[in-house]
């Protein structure tokens, strides 16, 4: 089997972590595996090159940030190279541009663009181990670039795809996705399998495990990715396809989402492009409105409600007071966004009526109310949604 | 004029450091001037990370190490270019391999081939600073390599070589080359021009600001190198070809090397091959043999003195008392070389029984003696080592 295994930066934070690093690559190597690892740097180191950074310029050159950024991922893969090759197993650490990784020009935020897998091929031939430094590639015309947040974590799913690799493990300090917070639930239990689309509705509700880029790379690529921790044995969730999930579960997780905040704007005029400048205005200042709720008001106005990030409050707030008298708005941050994902909805009827039973008996009002083809979710007061999460849970049976 | 500037560890030290080279930089390219700049890693940087690699194995693979060291080098050219940038003068940070450093396959001890210039002499075409990380180059195959101790200097002769740049400035924390070391004389002088020859001698006398490699180079590419001080604005001493050096003084400056032994070996047979077999088993065994001097004894046997540095005295009895008996041996610790350098010798008679009649004076007792076209080198009494410095340095009238 081929597997790729992405260690994150406190999965490798210090000497005695990346020797329990080679541990564990070590163990998959005498299984009987390929290996191709993949390296952030050491937890801080980039956070302290951003810092030395700043020192000099609050606009530092994108293309010597590069130059700068890369150097991390550089010492974590010679370093574990040198640590696997100690063991018994040869590794050999590459650069983003020796494993051939090729991306655009936008420098601190490359897209790769393909990946040249020749030397990594001959060195997996060889029964080299190959430690690839994450995080980075280069162009074609030479420059080294980096692949902004998250950028190991493409760099492992890329590479995956490129090699064909059976398997993509991303190794953090969690064991995986649950089926909620367990902080919140208790009885929230780790989930085995997810589809690529259900851990994307996560992802964009704020589970941090994995971002949608990578989720999204994965699922175009068809790479069975894997999410678990390199502090314990357990096993991680597979994301997959759909079809490698036999039994799905109607729901596969609840999300809660408190950074959420709304803005109302009664008595709108019903007529067409008033929604679409306020929108364009929010947009234009990179406000990112999630939910919005059109209702009928009295007359021919409406009313419209929609949601932004908590932090993201007070600009849209500015921007709404120029484009409206303030007697029309009204801004509540105690709210909070509950979903439900699943896949089985599609397939299931009543999925909805009873998460809107489930809090009606709990008493919680639902205050807007938003559905794709796999989500479910609504905004109730904040102080409510624990609770709301809770009763959830224990409805869908989630705890069994 | 296109000048080169390297800039050695304690120069960038820090960030405060990096800023001050910053504005010494800017300063040269404000006097109308183009500039190159070599920077090593920041001080402590490259042990640091030798030490991680030493956590691991004790002999790391060399091409993984390449990866390790090549890593601190590039943020400090990065962290330059920024802070130059952001001052007003763009410059344009590259890698040994951006700058197309080639060299052998030797890792961590890499010579370089060739350089192809191109991509420098494009951006300073452009009116760029270019900040080049030293220490590392590239194979024709690509991989990272590392130039060893020294390497940094050696970047940057191989750069003002091939740009055929119009000096190259080496900056460390010291102001120069000095008539002799001011600790012991102190009206020792700052040298102002010196020829390669008298500077490799003095390299190879434990004068520590160039190493011999360095100096081969500038002389092998007739590089006009200037070694002096990123903490002062005191001009520096210029290396280069005799030719350019108008009044030339008899003797440059007087090297003392305390670090020596000397190892005496009575009553060998005077017939051919004994010595022969006695220096091979040395070199073998990597000992430094420096002077040697065979006196005709009694009968048919010769003494045979030599020296060797002190911190290999003791691997080097163990092997002559494997090949002699010990009662022919003895070994000297307190002693130490005292030399004069000066390619004036070449054309003045009369320089060496100044020298031995300066230490007559003075009841020292020449233990040793060896000479080139332009170096004397006496070996004395260690407690007499300074006050024979002072003295010569008197004869010689260096402080003139």
């Amino acid at each position: 089997m081929l597997v790729v295994q992405k260690y994150g930066g406190t999965s490798v934070g210090d000497l005695e972590r990346i020797e329990s690093v080679a541990k564990r690559v070590s163990k998959a190597k005498e299984a009987g595996n390929d290996i191709v690892v993949v390296v952030s740097a050491m937890s801080g180191e980039t956070n302290k090159l951003v810092g030395y950074a700043e020192h000099f310029s609050q606009t530092p050159s994108a293309r010597e940030m590069d130059i700068l950024l890369s150097s991390g991922e550089r010492v974590t893969s010679a370093l574990l190279a040198i640590a696997l090759t100690e063991m018994g197993h040869p590794a050999m650490a590459m650069t983003g541009r020796q494993a051939g990784i090729y991306t655009d020009e936008v420098h601190t935020k490359a897209r790769i663009n393909s990946i040249d897998n020749r030397a990594m091929k001959e060195a997996l031939d060889k029964g080299k181990i190959v430690i690839l430094a994450g995080f980075q590639g280069i162009t074609e015309s030479g420059s080294v670039t980096t692949l902004g947040r998250g950028g190991s974590d493409l760099s492992a799913v890329a590479v995956a795809g490129a090699l064909d690799a059976d398997l993509c493990e991303i190794y953090t300090d969690v064991d995986g996705i649950y089926t909620t917070d367990p902080r919140i639930e208790p009885k929230a239990k780790k989930i085995e399998k997810i589809s690529y689309d259900e851990m994307l509705e996560f992802a964009s509700l704020g589970a941090k495990v994995l971002q949608n880029r990578s989720v999204e790379l994965a699922k175009k690529l068809n790479v069975n990715l894997v999410t678990r921790s390199s502090f314990n044995d357990n096993e991680g969730t597979l994301i997959t396809k759909e079809e490698n999930i036999m039994e799905q579960p109607i729901v596969s997780g609840i999300a809660v989402d408190k950074n959420q905040a709304r803005i109302t704007l009664r008595g709108v005029s019903d007529k067409p492009g008033i929604a679409a400048e306020i929108f364009k205005t929010l947009a234009q200042n990179n406000i990112n409105v999630d939910m919005i709720i059109q209702n009928v008001g009295e007359d021919s106005s409406t009313n419209l409600g929609f949601t932004v990030p908590e932090n993201e409050l007070e600009r849209a707030k500015e921007i709404m007071l120029q484009l409206n008298a303030s007697e029309n708005l009204e801004f509540d941050r105690d709210i909070a966004k509950v979903s439900i994902v699943g896949v089985g909805m599609k397939s299931h009827s009543g999925v909805a009526s009873r998460a809107f039973e489930t809090l009606a008996a709990e008493n919680i009002n639902i205050e807007m109310i938003s559905t794709s083809e796999i989500k479910i979710s609504m905004v109730v007061a904040e102080k409510y949604s624990e609770l709301a999460v809770r009763a959830l849970h224990s409805a869908y049976e989630m705890d069994q």
